[in-house]
């Protein structure tokens, strides 16, 4: 039994609400339990410079806090003058999440902008992050889709993201919260797609290691955790779920 | 008539929710309209050095959209490594005007840290920041009251702000949206304090002009919108505002 | 009667020096008081990118104090890395407040870089700047005329600056040197043209209010001391003065 | 059969030559094949501020690659006046992965600084740089408890990474050069111990995602190439060696 | 001849005004024909880090120009965000030069802040700098000395400075004035103390070389430059000239 | 006798490495006793800004110190955001050096980049670096001139730095290590040409003066120690050398 009453492979309470703001092509409020990510897709008609003359678009992403996010506030990177180490793993972590399922040849010389903004924590972030990004991509490629701007609908797969650990009583527990991840021996995030591979993992003992078997036990909850994340995705995205390929594990549920 | 169907005395919807966000001392999340601002005030144990030994507190504010508040996404000030002069000039604005209405010395050698984090923008987000501001203020001072950490609630006076301007008719108008700031002749902020008193006031030709005649409109209008704010100020403070002396306005408006 | 036997309505000794350094296109040497500002127009036959290809000018404004210019050394914004909250203002202010007299579209896709740099501070800085930069500017300007780049002599009006505020004992003064400034409860810099029109109005009270009535006493004194300005700026212009429409209230004084 | 001639679990030739620059208190030079970098190890007597008044040391790294360390060259950081997102993550990982062999309590208030400078880039410069720092850290605690500055040898285990990948035919292999990087459909970095458990896994599908069973191929390759690493650390550090407990696998092996 | 009508041995036109802006402790304007420096002597009652706790003073120097003190119009460092690596140089230069001939003992644990400021660049402003700046320091130590603050006057010797060259045809010629530099084959400044010694030489074929022989030339015609330019300090300085040892070429051309 | 039984006029062992790294056109691992420098000559097919259009070439320089090379670890100039002044007249020096003795207009519009990165140091890197950065440079040009880029080898002289000084006993000595040049009071950096010119002379008493005298003596060592760096400059070139005229003194000598 957790501290919030969970066991160990339930997730938070999810939401996810698509058009949260006005101006962006794409947005959603996502909340994991307490944390709470603004996610905006921007669409801007041209590459980075690396990428001209290839015919083929690109996706980046932007993560920050609001200071007050935290428990204790936080200096603002703008203040600083400069983004922490932190921020920019996980920005490059995003957009490089993205683009292993888009069809970047499908959506012309663009660039989508994502923008995360955290505007509660409560441990989790950059998982929310990836997978409200995800909704608020989706919502921005379909107003292309419509706008006829794009001839087909270019993401390949669902991509949701969640984290696992291991706390310090040596169990495999899924999708930590503030007061877990601050404990926890091992902290792990795992991205996956829609036909149940993976695009990224990354764990790392906190001044502790892990062993093979417990590798098995995070990967086994991730799995079913990012199972029900897909869910969510695709009651928010409604139709526009249906241009996207079914998660794998959805159509085995089914069955 | 205005292109929403205000009359030129008329200001826009305005909300405010406290308590918006868990970890600050003090939040809010306020509407004028379209342009939404979340306000977090935070309690720091100290001053900045300074103000050091003089047993005086200090209240500083900082000011941030969003990139995709905006209608064109914006590059973070983070990203760019410097803060822009529109954003100092604003976040200093906050601050000061703050300072205006609180007994320093009441509240120890403590920092007041305001963040106005603009989510979604359409004109006013300066004025909305310094209204929503001071609620979010007026919480977490009445957080430290309760704690028994200060001895009189430090409050002297309401505190609110609204643009007004004159029009590309050369009309005076009251509280600006984006589409009417644009293309406004003038634009002017106003910050007057409960017992009717100017705070700040800053107006500016936008490559025009204006006469004392129009200044003299403008600040008429001022005064009938911040009347209306400190309405829904009280109302979000509920019986905190008990503390706070009773806008003239208002007073006189009930006789 | 004020610390150096002023009367509240008296403007400090002003002197301005016209082509004090031999480079720019226009410069002078402008003191009010002991404060003292070496302002420069340099012209250069391009405009920033947000301007390209309208046909249009642009003029644009930035201010420095030499480190040793103030009672206490200052350390150099240069090796500090950035512009602080007041520098920028400030430049933002005198570029603003000399765009509204300038017909742009007359001067063609130029950029007029205005320089003041502070070499003596006693107070009023920026309204010294705005004054002197003016006549820069028209010397520039003039200058541009001569040598038929330009078809009409661009200026519309003259522009000058002042600073009134109230003092500790509630009285409503004129031209504030620092000691008063350091004191004042309310600080007001008034920008205004020659046809008595207001381009800019800052008013900020220092943790302090203030009434309609007092502003209303401080736009009055302004008038008078901006009104003394622009006999200070005709002399020094001489003949090229006759390009510009000659003062409303020197009309009106003549009279 | 790789590009090269190896096999698809052969490492580069490995070469780790001690002491190779003077002034550190341990340095090694590292090769991977053509990837060069020297190691550095650094101690400081006294710890960063929020590590002030534990007793604990604390263990920092940075790393750089000479501008020229690449077939391109690269603009240096220092000249940019920031760190890319790719260099913090670097240092963040090969700190966090030292941390995570040493007793911290054991070294008291004092920082180890690790410099990792790539003067040659071929593929794997973050393991190589891991593995070398392991042995340059060894070198200079083990000069710290010469000197009877510290009471025991804090290294609990040997540590060591290695990269493991898909490549373009779909196949596991171990240690890419970066000719087999920048191909690769999967890039894992892998940092174990002495006894078998993992520090960090690090795997990501570049615009491409990876199966269970493909990831279990890696992790088989990666312990492998990692078991030899710690033969070659053993041979560099010689007698002090004795000092950690020898890896487990090696210990099996000679079973 | 030259083309201002000056011999090879001639220099410009020197002209030093004491206490030219009234804040700093020591200040004068130095004219070396046209080129214009601001040179201003603060002092502080500490020393920074690195030296504290040995009962020594400090002296460093900063030089920067106004934007528009050259031909064309130059980008704020400040605006920059950095320091080029030119004024780098030329502030190390001139706080190096003025510790040689200053008993930084004398001074206690004191910061002599010397800024430079050209505000009309006309060729030889560094050494324009560093003549003035002796002036301006003397000017503020000397107030120190009547203030009691330090026992006995810290200055050893006059300390001067002046360009030398070999021009276009191949002549070595004394203080180069703008255009005299722009086309120069060596560009060399030269400082020396009152007792005839170097402090610096610094010696540049500007894509071109020198030989001993020209070397030597250029010397001996900086003796006779240095020499004149110690009169007009004398001068400056009056009475408190005699302070420090009489420069040593003066007295032998006294007799 | 010095501290490490050298004579006045000897130099340290120096030790030329050619192709030390892989990737760059020219490369080399100078020695100068400890001193031990990696100099990278890379080609770029373009020039700065500044030089477009013109048809000729250009040679730039960057230097830089592991932070370890020395007795203290240095912070990194990419992790202060900033390059020091001391590094940046370092890098302007060894610039200027290479481009007076190479034709410009033979390498067209081509950007030569030197890279000098201090691996070890022990006083006396700067000179490394500009001899070993003209050896790497030669190297890269020999690659142009074979690959027929050029028609001809664009190096006119050889060029050589070396240190000279007076040390603490008053007597002249010849290439300092990092003890004399911490003692010394007068340190001297001379670069000079294969044809006996001089190219740059920097010479800077260290709180402390030199005579006429005492530069004659150091001039006198620096050509013996210049003539000897040429040879082993020669030796690393091999028949590359056979392109540069050879160095007057060592014709001189073989006479």
């Amino acid at each position: 039994m957790r501290h919030d009453g969970r066991k160990t492979d339930d997730i938070r309470k999810v939401d996810i609400i698509p058009h949260y703001i006005k101006h962006p092509e794409g947005s959603v409020l996502i909340s994991f339990g307490e944390t709470k990510v603004i996610c905006a897709a921007s669409i801007e008609d041209r590459v980075p410079p690396f990428m001209r003359g290839q015919g083929k678009g690109w996706i980046t992403a932007e993560y920050s806090m609001l200071p007050r996010a935290t428990e204790q506030r936080n200096i603002r990177e703008s203040a600083k003058g400069k983004l922490s180490g932190r921020t920019m793993e996980i920005q490059r972590l995003i957009g490089r999440a993205l683009r292993s399922v888009v069809d970047l040849d499908a959506i012309g010389e663009r660039t989508i902008w994502i923008d995360c903004d955290v505007i509660q924590a409560d441990g989790g972030t950059r998982t929310a992050s990836v997978t409200g990004a995800f909704v608020a991509m989706a919502l921005a490629l379909h107003k292309l889709k419509e706008a006829k701007q794009i001839k087909k609908f270019p993401i390949k797969h669902f991509l949701a993201a969640i984290s696992v650990g291991v706390n310090e009583g040596n169990i495999a527990i899924l999708d930590l919260d503030y007061i877990e991840d601050s404990k926890a021996n091992v902290d792990m995030n795992i991205i996956m797609t829609g036909n149940s591979e993976f695009v990224e993992i990354q764990g790392t003992g906190e001044e502790a290691t892990f062993s093979r078997k417990q590798l098995n036990e995070m990967l086994d909850l991730a799995e079913l955790g990012i199972n029900e994340l897909f869910l969510h995705q695709k009651e928010a995205l409604g139709p526009i779920s249906d241009y996207i390929q079914t998660p794998h594990l959805l159509v085995e549920g089914e069955k």
